[in-house]
């Protein structure tokens, strides 16, 4: 069960244009934390630790939960979870404490969560250290050289996107992530208030259904591409990455660093390939 | 010295649309990580601890130190800093490690880090335990009644704040946070890859001019309201708070909670009143 999953709320307002100041009723988006336990360790002597408190929209909390955790490293495959169920013991707010418990004799690798993922010890804080931190935690080059895509196709995703959400949705303050098939075909689209959150529920869709690595995956996002966008999108093995808005350098460099193809300003007809143009069919690198 | 403050990097690119796919240059905006580290303690036995890793868009760095530090109640007033310099044993990073140096005497309150900041011991993790800890940790509701400001004066904030940003900025993946005084005369203004960067870099530069609280300041930013811009509003004690974009639930429960005026959609000549209307004329709660 997934819990309540209201994901908007109506509110009173007064809107103020030329006609002056009305007052009307109005939808915006829910937001509440999500707390994320781990549980693990012989059923007589288990253990529960807090590992994350995000602010998130309510529904697909379990996928939230597992996306965000294999993004973080800690869970490297669905073998190693039993069960994700919400707390049974955390009362009214039962449904903003999910627990993931591990399967027997999976130990946590909870110093992923200690050590600052930013920084390596040989080098510091720089955007450098950032990419090899990405190394240490275990990711590879997606491979390179498939999906090869029809540049055409690229123009109608973010649209594919937006007819997957609800009214408000588009006209709203949710962020939205979906994974489509090489030919365009949309398979889970998830929104939330975070652009984080929304891609951690894709990924951990795919996760709970053993679909990673997502290697022939195009992620499209609503918004824009930061670090931490293309690091999940590594995480998961997705190749091509497509975004409505605008990407940042340190985007762009792991996206090269690690085969990505990246793309950005995916609207009005036109968009700008920043890494791995070699999977868009006509166009070389 | 605030050290180099590239905001913007050249990327070689494809850009493809109906005319077909062309090679070109263009700008992103640039991302990298900063770290902030506190020392304290006698000048013998001067302890260091890092504190925060952020991603974010090199230049006004300090501000950003500080605005985030007092953001989250570590640092309770200017006189509390002695200095605030780049980490001069840091190497080639020199310029993404900002260390604040406390005043002597002054410990930090580092158990603010350790502990969850969206839960209170009595309640567990809910919305309402969110706003309970913003009361913990010592942020007390505005000052109700002032500023009141002229209705119209709202619909020309967020084209004030554009033409404070370059032409880069105003066509890229730069957020904008500003300062404006009740008469709608920008004080400061600030970019970042990240939202919340830019609103801690306002409130950084208001901290150090020693400016806060902001009771009669209006902040203005170019994105969405979610929970956390409007903590960092409270914190700085600012009455009124414009958006381009749309505010969150909890965003707004905050907002009335601490008698913060919040304003969101402000664009194409209309704009909605979510809380506080009562600090604009004419209009009634």
């Amino acid at each position: 069960m997934q819990g309540r999953s209201k994901t908007a709320q109506k509110v009173r307002l007064h809107k103020v244009n030329e006609a002056g100041a009305r007052v009307r009723q109005d939808r915006v988006v829910v937001e509440e934390p999500l707390e994320i336990r781990l549980e693990y360790g012989p059923t007589a002597d288990r253990a529960s630790k807090s590992v994350s408190v995000t602010m998130r929209t309510p529904g697909h909390d379990f996928e939230l939960a597992a996306g965000f955790l294999f993004g973080e490293g800690i869970l490297p495959g669905p073998a190693d979870v039993q069960e994700i169920t919400y707390c049974q013991d955390a009362g009214p707010q039962e449904y903003n404490v999910v627990s993931v418990r591990l399967s027997p004799g999976i130990e946590p690798g909870l110093e992923r969560l200690e050590r600052n993922f930013y920084t390596t010890s040989s080098c510091g804080v720089c955007g450098k250290a950032s990419l090899e931190a990405v190394e240490v935690m275990g990711c590879e080059p997606v491979q390179a050289g498939h999906p090869v895509l029809d540049p055409e196709l690229i123009h109608a995703l973010p649209d594919r996107l937006r007819e997957a959400q609800g009214v408000f949705e588009r006209t709203g303050g949710l962020h939205a992530a979906g994974l489509f098939d090489p030919t365009g075909t949309l398979q889970v689209a998830r929104e939330d208030v975070g652009r984080h959150n929304a891609v951690d529920k894709v990924v951990g869709r795919c996760f709970m259904d053993r679909q990673l690595p997502a290697g022939h995956g195009v992620l499209v996002v609503s918004g824009r591409v930061s670090f931490e966008i293309v690091q999940k999108a590594v995480a998961a093995g997705i190749g091509v990455l497509v975004a409505v808005g605008a990407p940042s350098s340190l985007a762009i460099d792991l996206a090269k660093r690690f085969n990505v193809t990246l793309v950005g300003f995916t609207r009005d007809g036109s968009y700008n390939v920043y890494a791995g143009a070699d999977r868009l069919q006509g166009l070389t690198g």
